[in-house]
C-alpha cells in the first residue's frame, strides 16, 4: 500500500496540487475536486469521512447529465483486457483483483452477454465497488442488478461510484486525528448475564502484509475487554478481521450440560472494517446452542 | 478411530461378550451393563441414542450410594501422571488430549490446589467430559464448578459421567440404521426473503483423518440446499464442521449499498455434531450488518 | 371493506369494464391498465401478486417522462384539505387514516415547510404508502427522505407508488385460489431443541371488524403447531396479528433456574400480513433471557 | 403490597426482632435467620441481593438432612385447600395466585396424580416459585420435572426454595441505596447503525396498582434514550413492563421498500424486572423483517 498523507497536509498544498491529488478520485472527472476547492472551506474538513461526504455532495447536487457522464466515464469490464491502457491507474488495480481474468468458456460468454445487456438496458457500464471481488462477486452482482428498473439502477450505480471514490480516498489520505476503534462484548443469553472470563483472540486476515494474531483477551466481569478497545490508532486499519471466542470453555465453567463434542466451541466471527473514523462494536450474543453478532456502536 | 459394530451385531453376541463389551462404558462399573442385560429387551434398542438412554436409566434409578461410588471410581486428574497405569484405557485416551501435561509452575500449582479443594468439598474427583479439552477448558470448568452447592454439583458430575459414557459408546457401537443428517437454510433478514443463489462451502475440521472440503452448494429459491441434506449416512460423522457462506456476493446481487470492504463477506459458522442419530439443522439468518445461527431441527 | 372479485371473474368482464376497474390502481393513470390489456394474456394471471407484477412491469418499462408524470399525478398532502374533492376516491380514503388532520401549530408549520421543500427539491409531491399512517409516520418519512439525492428519491417514490397500487388492488381483487398461509415454530436456544408443549395464542389486531382471538395451540414435539397452518384460505387475511407465546410456563417445565418474576413470561410478537398469496413463517427463537423472530418461509 | 423497611433499619432492630422478621423467609425454618445473625456481620450487608446471598449460603452449607427437612417443610399443593390454615402466611398468598383452584374434573385428577407421584418419587413436596403462576404453569412444571433423576430434582427444588425466599425478602426489605435502573438501545441491523429518532413508549403492566404508561421517548443519534435511564430509584420496581417500539415509522424515514401493511410496525417487548439492585439493559435489534432482544447489562 502506498503512503497516505493527512488531510491537513493535503490542504497545505497549493490548489493545483490538491486538484491533481484528488482529481482521479471520481473516474475521469476532475470537475468534482475542482468544485470542492471552490465551494468548501478546507478547514472544515478533518477526516476522510468528511472529505468523502463533501465530494459526494458535489456529485449529488450536479445535474442528471453530469451524473450520466460520470457513470459513462467508467471502464467497461468487457473491454478491460483490450483497452487496459486507457484505464486510469486506480481502475486497473481494482479490476486486476476481480478474478475476472479467470473466466473462461461458457462462463466468459455468459459474462460478456450479461455485461452487454446491462449496458444496452441502462446506457452506462456495469460498475462494482468491492475490494478483492472474485468472479463470483461480479457475476452475482451483474445477474442480480440487471433486472432492476432503470431509475433504481441509476441510484445504485451512483452509490457504487461513491464507494469507489471512498476506497480510492482511503489509499491516499488519512484523517488528521483518526478516532476509530474496535470494541467487543459477550453476553450469555442462556444465563442472562455478561459472559465473564471468556478467552478471545483477534486476528487480522487482510491486508496480507499486516495479517496475523493481534491480541489475546479475557472478558471482564461485564463481558468486555479489560483495558479498552482491542484496536485503535494506527492498528485500527481498514481490512478483514476475525474474533475467535472460546465459548466451549466458558460454558464448561458454567457446568452446562452439553454434549461431548459441543455444538459450539471455538466461534470465529469474521468482519470487515472499512472506515478508520468509526467506532466498530462487534459483540457476541451466545448460548450453548445459538449465537449472533452485529455491527454495533 | 477403531472399528465400531452395529447394535444388532452387538446383541447377537453372547451375554458375556456383550457384558465385556459394554462393561467399561461406565468407569469401573460393569454392574451397569449387567443390569442392562437383565432388564432390557435388546430388540427394543436400535440406535446408540437408545442404548445410551437405557444405560443412563439404570444409573438414574440406582441408589445414592451406587451413584457416589460411580463418581468416586473416576480417576483423579492430579494423580494422573503418577498413576497412569491404573486408569482404564478409555480414560487415558481422553486425558491425554486434555493438554494438562502442559501445565507448569504457578498454573500447575493452581490446578493442583483447585483439584484437591474440589475433592475435599464434594468427596468425589473432578470429572469433565469434553473431547480434546485443553488446559484452558479444564481450568475453566474446575474454577467455575468449585463454588457450586454440593447437591447441584452431584447432579452436574453425574451428567458429565453420562456424557463420557456417550462418548465411549460412540467409539464402539453404531446405530443399526443411522438416520442423522445435516441441513441448511439461509434467510435474508434485510429483505425478508430466502437468500437464493448464495454459495456455501462445507468443510470438516475434525476428526483430522477426515478433514477437508466436503461440498460446495448454491441455495435454491427457498434458501435451501438443492438435493437435500449436505451430509447423511456414513458422511454424517461425529466431529467439527464449518459452513462458509459467501454473503458478500449475495448482497452484491441485491445491489445493497455496502462499504468497499463489506462488514460481512465470507461468513464462517463452526459447529460440532455429536449425535449420529439426530437431525442437525444449522441455518443462517443474515443481513449486511448482522447474522445469527442456532441448532435447529 | 368492500367486496372483492376474483381475477378470473375480473378478466371475464369485457375490456372496457376491466379497464375501468383497474384504471384507478395507478393514480390518474388509466394508461397502465390499458397497456396491460394490450400486452398481457389474462390467462397467465391467477394471483393478485401476478397482476400487480404485470402492472408494475408496464410502469417500469415506461419512459422517464411517463414516470415523472405518474409521480406528479399524486395529490399534494398539503393541499389535501383544500382540494379534497379533486382526489381520487382511493387517495381520500388512505389519507383520512393518516392522522394528518391532527397536525396543529408548530407541527403543522413544520410539516408544510418540509412538504414544500420536498416538492421544490424533487419536482414531484411527497408520496407515502403506509396503511393507517399516523402523523408520526408521515413526518418521519418526510424528514428522512428529504435529504436523499434526487435519483435515489425518484426510485424510492416509484416504489411507494407501486405499494399504493398493491394496496388498492387488494381492496378490489382476490387470487383465484389464494395459497397463502401462516405457520409457526418455536426453538429453545438455551437447550438446543424444539420447544415442545408450549402454549401459543393467535389474535387478529386489525382490521377491527375481524379482530379477536383466533386460536389456541400447543406445540408438538418438533416445536410446530399440530394440524398444520394457523391460518389459511379466507382466514388468512391482510392485517395485523399477534402471537402470544407462554414461554415462562415452558421454561418452568424445564426446571430452568429463573427469577421469581421471570425476565420473559408471556411473549407477544406482533406482525403484519400484506400478501394473501404468500407463506408467512413467523417463528420464535427463545431462551429464558433472549428471543428473536423473523419473516421466514 | 405491604411496607418494606431498609436493610439498615432492619439491622438496627434487636436480634430477636430481626430473627422474627427474617424467620419466615425460609419456610418453617427460622434456623436460617438465626445462623445468619451468628455468622454474618450486618454491616457487610447493604442490598437485598447481599442479604439473600448470605441466607442462601447458610442453606448451601447445611447438611443434606437439613436440606431435605427444609424441602419437606413446604406445603403440599394437593393438601392446600384442606389444610389452608397450617400454611405460613406467605405461602397462602403465593398459592392463591396460582389459579390451581380452577382445576376441575380430569385436570384436577391429573394434577393430584402427578403431585403424589412426585412426592412418592422424590420424598418431598413439589415446590414452584413463580409469582402469579397459573394452573398451566403449575401443570407444565410438574409434568416437566417429574421425570428428572432425583439428584437433579433435589438441586432444582432447592433453587426454587431460594427463589421463594428471594420473593419473600422483596416484600419485606429494601436495599439501603437501590442502584438498579433500566436502559434501552435500538440498533438497525438492516443499515448497520444506531436507530436514531425512533419513538418508544414504556408501560408498566404489573403490579396492577402501578400499571400504566410510564414514559415516551425518542432515541438519540446513538440509538439510546436521551437523559439516561428510563427507570431508576423508586420507579424501578419489581414487576412486568412493556416497551413499544415504533419501528414502522422509523423505517419509513429510511425510505425502506416495505409492504403496505409492514411486517413489523409497532413492536411490543414485554419483560420482567425481578431485582431492584440490578441494571436491566433491554435493547432492540431490528430490521424491517426481523428483531431480537435480550437481557443485557
Amino acid at each position: 500500500m502506498t503512503e497516505t498523507i493527512t488531510i491537513k497536509r493535503l490542504f497545505s498544498l497549493n490548489r493545483d496540487e490538491v486538484s491533481r491529488f484528488l482529481g482521479c478520485i471520481y473516474e475521469h472527472s476532475p470537475w468534482v475536486s475542482e468544485a470542492l476547492l471552490k465551494t468548501t472551506d478546507p478547514n472544515s474538513i478533518n477526516t476522510v469521512t468528511e472529505l468523502a461526504a463533501a465530494m459526494k455532495a458535489i456529485v449529488d447536487e450536479s445535474t442528471t447529465e453530469q451524473k450520466m457522464t460520470l457513470l459513462c466515464a467508467h471502464p467497461d469490464l468487457c473491454e478491460k483486457v483490450a483497452k487496459m491502457k486507457e484505464l486510469t491507474k486506480e481502475s486497473q488495480e481494482e479490476q486486476s483483483r476481480a478474478g475476472l481474468q479467470s473466466l473462461e468458456g461458457d462462463e466468459l460468454e455468459k459474462f460478456n452477454s450479461l455485461n452487454s445487456n446491462y449496458r444496452a438496458k441502462f446506457n452506462f457500464p456495469f460498475i462494482l465497488a468491492v475490494r478483492n471481488a472474485t468472479k463470483f462477486t461480479v457475476m452475482s452482482a451483474l445477474e442480480g442488478r440487471l433486472p432492476n428498473p432503470p431509475e433504481r439502477e441509476i441510484a445504485g450505480a451512483l452509490e457504487q461510484v461513491h464507494k469507489i471514490a471512498w476506497m480510492r480516498l482511503l489509499t491516499k489520505v488519512e484523517s488528521n486525528d483518526p478516532v476509530g476503534f474496535l470494541t467487543c462484548h459477550v453476553l450469555d443469553t442462556a444465563n442472562g448475564c455478561p459472559a465473564a472470563k471468556m478467552r478471545i483472540h483477534l486476528t487480522r486476515i487482510s491486508p496480507p502484509a499486516s495479517a496475523g494474531l493481534i491480541g489475546e483477551y479475557i472478558t471482564n466481569i461485564d463481558g468486555r475487554l479489560e483495558g479498552g478497545p482491542a484496536l485503535k490508532g494506527k492498528d485500527f486499519m481498514v481490512g478483514t478481521y476475525e474474533w475467535k471466542f472460546f465459548a466451549g470453555d466458558y460454558f464448561a465453567s458454567k457446568g452446562t450440560f452439553i454434549s461431548g463434542t459441543p455444538f459450539l466451541d471455538e466461534i470465529p466471527i469474521r468482519f470487515g472494517i472499512d472506515n478508520p473514523d468509526d467506532h466498530y462494536h462487534v459483540p457476541l450474543l451466545v448460548s450453548p446452542w445459538s449465537f449472533s453478532t452485529y455491527r454495533g456502536s
